[in-house]
């Protein structure tokens, strides 16, 4: 039987703010078994590229990345939360290591191509080095990956932190029974957007095809469920979508493929 | 006999201008053995923070670490400047990867106590994990280290480069033998500071002592010298003084015990 490793993905909002950071960290070093935190920090970047008089450019809800915003990007997501995330965990005994995907080769992306839009210097995951991060994970060190990739040609790359986490967590499946966990600012997937008290807890592709159908997973949640499945497919044992509240999932959605 | 292993430390200076950067990094795959770089960035940090509206206080050319100033460092040695680096080095086909001080508890600092001066956010290294160094080492993965480190409870600490090049040293001396290679603006340590070609290429204690009671070694030189001979008290087979031109360090000054 393989050892259980648990992904946690969490966004901006969550790692910017020190309370709920502080929070989160603490429930995070709760969790059992081996860990791997993926973390975003896009409202950062934001705040700081404005202080340095540089223009956040977004389409569809995704960054333009131009060369000054990978510089921005770079520093913020690679030195400043990454950074204070591990002096944190180890803070609370926790042997954490800061990764971007340049470091040791693990995670290689292509420069997205332009077609209607230009993204800039926004990498599409092309290989994740499973391997070594087993390696770390299983010597008790838990990976810190900053949304951050490179090409293999000496450039860094902005990458989408929920694609990261998805992609670790199939590389890693050979090794672990891996758990991706995706945190958000709701309790799970709701069937009524408006009342939190109306989470679905378990989505399987039956139940998936059915909720799309009926239009209560549309919109910003079907990529997150299309990673999630893409990750299930590959090997991973469950999806759990939750709040930072509840970081175990009690309350959650899980999503499983049967 | 033990592997050979170079650490190389390179001020802000060559990290932060393109061309320098390159042909550096060009130079340092090309030394054979086992590798760590040591870099600075000081001039990317004030120029940032100056665009960030935070200014820069030094003292006797140390820089004062205020929390602003802290959250400036932390993500330009550990993002902008260690990734630029890391990404670059891989583009050179050599397996590198950037650390601060926090992953992998590599390096614990004491904050400095207040005496005359009130240095802030300033840590003075208190241990090395040389273990963890030298198992990622032999597995040819290159560590690119960061001016940075911290206190074991959650905070990170702005830290001299020298210093953290130095202490690297001695504690990877049980398990390479190490030559410790300090890149500076000269050639080396000059007997006539006016003339570049007086390069002293050998010194040992006896001929050290002698160089500081005729003054030829003096000023700012004295610290890099106390560290070298501390590095070399402590097992490192040599430390070399030289410029990033002559990364392999033949028309520089080395510094042996004999």
């Amino acid at each position: 039987m393989k050892d259980k490793l648990t992904i946690v993905k969490v966004g901006g909002k969550i790692v910017e703010d020190a309370e709920s950071l502080s929070n989160l960290l603490n429930d995070f070093s709760q969790l059992s078994g081996y860990k791997v935190l993926v973390h975003g920090g896009g409202r950062s970047a934001t705040r700081i590229a404005t202080r340095l008089g540089i223009e956040t450019k977004m389409i569809n809800g995704r960054r333009i990345t131009d060369e000054d915003m990978l510089q921005v990007v770079t520093m913020v997501y690679g030195g400043l939360v990454n950074k204070n995330v591990v002096a944190k965990l180890q803070g609370l005994g926790l042997n954490a290591i800061g990764l971007t995907g340049a470091d040791m080769d693990v995670i290689r992306s292509d420069k997205r191509p332009v077609r209607e839009i230009d993204y800039g210097f926004a990498g599409d995951v092309k290989s994740v080095n499973g391997e070594i991060l087993a390696m770390l994970i299983k010597k008790n060190i838990i990976p810190v990956m900053a949304p951050l990739t490179h090409d293999g040609m000496g450039h860094m790359l902005n990458t989408n932190a929920d694609t990261i986490a998805a992609e670790i967590a199939k590389s890693l499946a050979k090794y672990f029974d891996v758990t991706l966990t995706y945190c958000f600012d709701r309790k799970g997937v709701l069937r009524d957007e408006n009342d939190e008290n109306s989470v679905i807890n378990l989505i399987d592709p039956v139940i998936y095809k059915k909720l799309k159908e009926d239009g209560v997973v549309c919109g910003g949640m079907l990529p997150k469920m299309d990673n999630a499945f893409s990750a299930i497919n590959a090997g991973v044992s469950q999806v759990i979508i939750t709040s930072s509240e509840d970081l175990s999932g009690k309350y959650a959605t899980v999503i499983k493929n049967k």
